[in-house]
């Protein structure tokens, strides 16, 4: 480790799906800072002797968020001065919806040397896994990515989102499991037609992984006989029909060893 | 390898940003088919008894590009015929700008047995590496891909580009330098604010990866003094000003070691 400091993303779940350097800087570092959705494979196969502090917070568990964060920040700090090696291994990467930014603000203003290690997105590995056309030449040239909740619960940036689906562009929403209904609802308002495909992947990487397939006028009545766990990417466009024999058949093919 | 043909990922240059699933099956591939922009060293830790062929195509080569397809989904298919493990390596992650949907179609309708691979898509790599803010919590909900070149050279999506720019997103554009100077003139018409921030990196994850900052009104005087080798992203939005000491410094900056 050549910093004394690395905010790493650790990817969506699977330990094979780090980076070659997000391992590497695991298995040197001294103290590892890890969120509430980290794969508990990669948990696992830290050193023994390396320091494991959950800093994760998880859907409405009502912790105080600036709290939390000088918490992140003080562990940070702390570790470093005690001349530790430690990594802030954030899920999936850390700058998309992850809050990295805020932290690489901190270390910057406190003058402690750091560097950023890029990690694979829940989306991107979802797409792959379900065979997703995300981008597809001369159909899709763009690509969006999204937050499905947002701090004061506003709906507005939903206006967008609706004019790039109806002009072609796929959409990934991060986090918008639990606020699904509303999203259809205004995507609807907004005119985007309601046949509208939607994909659903849940726990991406991991044994567990699920994908539920419809449309947005099928999709909450599909949902509700098969309801997915979070985190949960959503992907909706006109032209993301997985490439998979029967979208449908995948669901609740549990790939987990506990099922078996 | 569990199966015979795998769409890998390779990530955008370094081959510390693999990961550790495209190296483990990288390591044990027969044949591998890599395109123009793979990193040299990736290439050179290649098994010896590994076939490397070149498919790739580069900027304005003159290909005919459907005979380039076909070639790639020919060699596909000879080697697993031929009882061989093959990779199909692709730059960045096989989704994003890749065609990598196009050859799985190929494969689906051969009936030979595949697996993708996500990689480190380059867009999200350069953030990383200059600290550019493309999410962040109540200011930046939504990020936008896109391509800044299209098979027929129209300039449609730019319309909804900068739509999105103008509420606030980030764009990164994948392929745009040689067409930069029609895109930056595009979103202008469009009513984008000719001191919105542009981040143009070069070579991401290179030794030689190089940055240059500026707005869209002075950045192509600033590239004409500067200019940058493909590939190149270009990221474009109102908040996107790396998080550096002084942006343009890096600029010049060459880490590889033959300049030193």
């Amino acid at each position: 480790m050549q910093h004394r400091l690395y905010i790493v993303g650790a990817g969506p779940g699977d330990p094979d799906l780090l980076t070659i350097k997000a391992h590497r800087v695991l298995m040197q570092a001294d103290v590892v800072l890890y969120d509430a959705l980290l794969g508990k494979q990669i948990l696992e196969m830290l050193p023994e002797s390396c320091e494991k502090v959950y800093v994760g917070k998880t859907y409405k568990d009502q912790q105080d968020q600036i709290k939390r964060m000088c918490r992140i920040n003080a562990l940070m700090k702390k570790g470093v001065e005690e001349g530790k090696r430690v990594v802030r291994l954030k899920t999936g990467d850390p700058l998309i919806f992850g809050r990295g930014i805020e932290e690489v603000r901190f270390l910057r203003n406190e003058k402690i040397d750091y560097e950023l290690v890029p990690g694979i997105t829940a989306g991107i590995a979802a797409a792959n896994h379900c065979q997703i056309p995300i981008t597809e030449r001369s159909i899709n040239r763009t690509l969006l990515f999204c937050t499905g909740t947002t701090l004061n619960g506003d709906m507005k940036q939903f206006d967008a989102v609706s004019t790039m689906i109806q002009i072609g562009t796929p959409v990934m929403i991060y986090m918008g499991l639990n606020n699904l209904g509303s999203i259809i609802d205004k995507l609807i308002d907004n005119g985007v037609k309601a046949d509208t495909s939607i994909c659903a992947i849940s726990k991406v990487s991991y044994p567990d992984e699920k994908m539920l397939f419809g449309n947005l006028s099928n999709f909450m009545s599909k949902l509700e006989q098969n309801p997915l766990e979070m985190p949960t990417i959503l992907v909706i466009g006109e032209n993301i029909m997985p490439m998979l024999e029967e979208a449908d058949e995948l669901l609740n093919q549990c790939k987990c060893t506990d099922c078996k």
